[in-house]
């Protein structure tokens, strides 16, 4: 086999077999199958795509191509999720408790943030004393006694697929649907998950811009979990503003723990989708007859006390202080707090996520490179949302930076937050949360 | 500006402007742009194709990568010739003395072969003493003095294309046209033609298959030549058998020696498309007034006896045993002659040219890899051509090999050499030998 011939094989349009994609996968870990030879074939795919069958086998291939997590100790359906980048997208902080106290358990390994987007693992190291590597022993052993146990990605996994990754950013093949979609399903295969939930962003501050592009996006994944035996679901979700009011490590947190605290009102946007997803999760994990009904039995655990109790359990159970759940004023926290003012008056018409999360990355929140080093405290607040009314002078959103920040640096960063903040003289729609939900059955257009 | 910015643009059919291509050509050879961004915009360009002011400023950035050829001292109008690899076809060594007897300085630079097609370089080194490399002033001297001087490319020369050339041929992006028409046209353009006469093969034994594809990289280099400002013509012609009766180096100086001698009934075909090329070569180099005149020319001067003595001037002039030309015995001689017999009656349909070059390599004749060493007596000699009646047992070619040759490489080499012939009940056509001409004008078809 060469893999110039696959190359071919691909450009003209020929399926290429399950050998053959083990053949590229491999040889290129290897270093036997060069740079230039998967960016080539990768444009390939970008213009001929890959039927169903090429894609489960290149997700499986990726998946197999390094350490992989073995779950079979943990006792039940691992239900793991995804969300695709957001923004002010604290649903793992709250599922993960969530879901593990409605009788799923959660054996989850997160990621850091790049960009402008968050990642996890970050913000638990918010919470003083929180450690996210733990051997896999402990890991296992945790999730049998609490129920719940969030890592960091350790060991060498999918290291295929971190490389095609890289590979495709500095050759303009990211933008490929079965390429997104095994990347995303080979990590969450690896990690050991017998189901998946997926969080596909769609919208202005989405990886993917159009709902028919996330519903693609989102099919595609499913097809992958049909094909390699993963039953998977995907909530297409709406990226139209940030989730939640909170971008930042620990303002997440914080937002985090006022949600599972169950009081009514608080970030009801960011509620609903963790409802949602949790829902299916219980699904998945076969807690709940319906969907209805999982809903009912987590708004429940919110408003018991039991999905914050079962937050604080987690953070003792990896050596950080169990409370920050009852007394969040122990989280790391900014020095300096900075109001945003709306230039006119009007009402918000849109939230551009994506702008907020780079001006939340300025102040330190975020890493611009993978080395970077970030500040946990600092962020962004938002104070309105799409659809509120806003006065000339009031305050929209406000900075939490540290005392170091250079003050041009902070007008720089407000006057993009401002920027972020469509207004306009008309009443504006509260735009949808979930627009679809995909199952390996179809497409269920909710909005 | 980034590459990854300009593939993607190939990539979503944006036309690249002449500063982006050169940016993507000088990156490349400077180092700073790596095999798999150029792999990768390749790939796209396979995809989505050039304009024609793209596939022109590719060009020109190549040509201008390396070295370049001033022909400026050289009086007249400098006309090249370049044949898209052939087998048996000897042209080159036919035509240039011919045409630069005809008034048409030819200062020509020409390379060797690889795999199954041969090179004019080669053959010459069959004459005893001829040297292929003269010093640039020697070069331009020697055209002015004789009207005629072909050495070997030296020098840097388009080291762009050498590079990108090497690439394709890894990443299953050789068959694009405009990438094709711009490796060859860009290498004329650095050896400083003003303008060129392109022989464009078709036919099983071609690099392009189907007619209209030949005529499609036709256009294109002949667009180029427009875009440069260098008059370009192409005659497209057919590769149906070898356009010669000879495949290796001294064989086909034995044949163009007898075609320069002006025998009527020699190599017919071979006659025929280089009356064709030289008299476009002669109606670019401003030397005659109509097509059927300079074809007229040039048929005088091979029946004259003028062309064969140029041959011997431009022997003599380079160092070469100019008694050749008188006494074609004096060329390196293979030891073996063994004949390849027809292994049934019938007529001759088709001979696949690509194989037989292939045959010729396995005798020493042509290099399998760039650094092969070759044997310049050894090749194969046509009996009968597509039309010709054959009997069972009749010898249809003869192998011309070296005493060192094994017993089984003579017996696979007659087999491969037997099987090239496709021998059919039903009297067959002779091919037509020019298919058509394409000029700026536009494509006239001739069969």
């Amino acid at each position: 086999m060469r893999a110039v011939d696959l190359i071919q094989a691909k450009r003209d349009g020929r399926e290429l077999t399950e050998a053959e994609i083990r053949f590229l996968v491999e040889g290129y870990v290897a270093g036997a199958v060069p740079d230039y030879q998967m960016s080539a074939w990768a444009m390939a795919v970008y213009f001929r795509g890959m039927t169903a069958a090429e894609t489960a086998a290149l997700t499986l291939a990726m998946a197999r191509s390094g350490d992989t997590v073995d779950l079979s100790e943990v006792r039940g359906t691992k239900v793991d999720k995804h969300s695709t980048g957001g923004v002010g997208d604290t649903t793992t902080l709250v599922l993960a408790p969530l879901v593990a106290c409605a009788g799923v358990p959660v054996a989850k390994m997160s990621g850091r943030g790049l960009g402008h987007t968050g990642g996890t693992i970050d913000k638990l190291e918010a919470i003083p004393g929180f450690r996210v590597e733990l051997a896999q022993e402990t890991f296992v052993e945790q999730v049998n006694r609490i129920g719940v146990a969030v890592i960091s990605q350790s060991g060498n996994i999918t290291p295929a697929d971190k490389l095609l990754y890289g590979l495709r950013d500095v050759t303009a093949t990211v933008e490929s649907i079965p390429l997104i979609a095994s990347s995303i399903m080979s990590k969450k295969i690896a990690a050991g998950a017998d189901a998946i939930v997926l969080d596909v962003k769609t919208g202005d501050g989405a990886f993917m811009k159009t709902l028919d592009d996330s519903i693609r996006l989102a099919e595609a994944m499913v097809a992958i979990g049909e094909e390699v035996g993963r039953r998977t679901v995907a909530v297409i979700s709406g990226m139209d503003q940030p989730l939640g009011n909170a971008i930042g490590n620990a303002l997440e947190v914080r937002e985090a723990i006022a949600v599972l605290r169950g009081e009514p009102g608080v970030s009801p946007d960011l509620v609903e989708v963790c409802l949602s997803l949790g829902a299916h999760m219980l699904l998945l994990g076969g807690a709940a007859s319906s969907y209805d009904a999982a809903k009912e039995t987590l708004a429940a655990k919110l408003s018991s006390g039991e999905a914050l109790r079962k937050f604080a359990e987690l953070a003792a159970a990896q050596g950080g202080d169990p409370t920050v759940a009852d007394d969040p004023g122990r989280l790391p926290t900014a020095e300096r707090v900075v109001p945003v003012l709306a230039p006119r008056a009007g009402y918000v018409g849109a939230i551009r996520a994506e702008a907020l999360g780079t001006a939340a990355m300025q102040l330190g929140a975020g890493r611009a490179t993978k080395e970077a080093s970030i500040d946990l405290s600092v962020g962004i607040r938002l104070r309105k949302r799409i659809g509120d009314r806003v006065e000339a002078g009031e305050p929209i959103a406000e900075l939490h930076a540290s005392a170091a920040t250079a003050d041009e640096t902070l007008v720089a960063v407000a006057r993009r937050t401002a920027e972020a903040f469509a207004l306009q003289d008309e009443r504006a729609e509260k735009p949808p949360l979930v627009y679809a939900v995909v199952t390996p059955e179809g497409v269920a257009r909710l909005a």
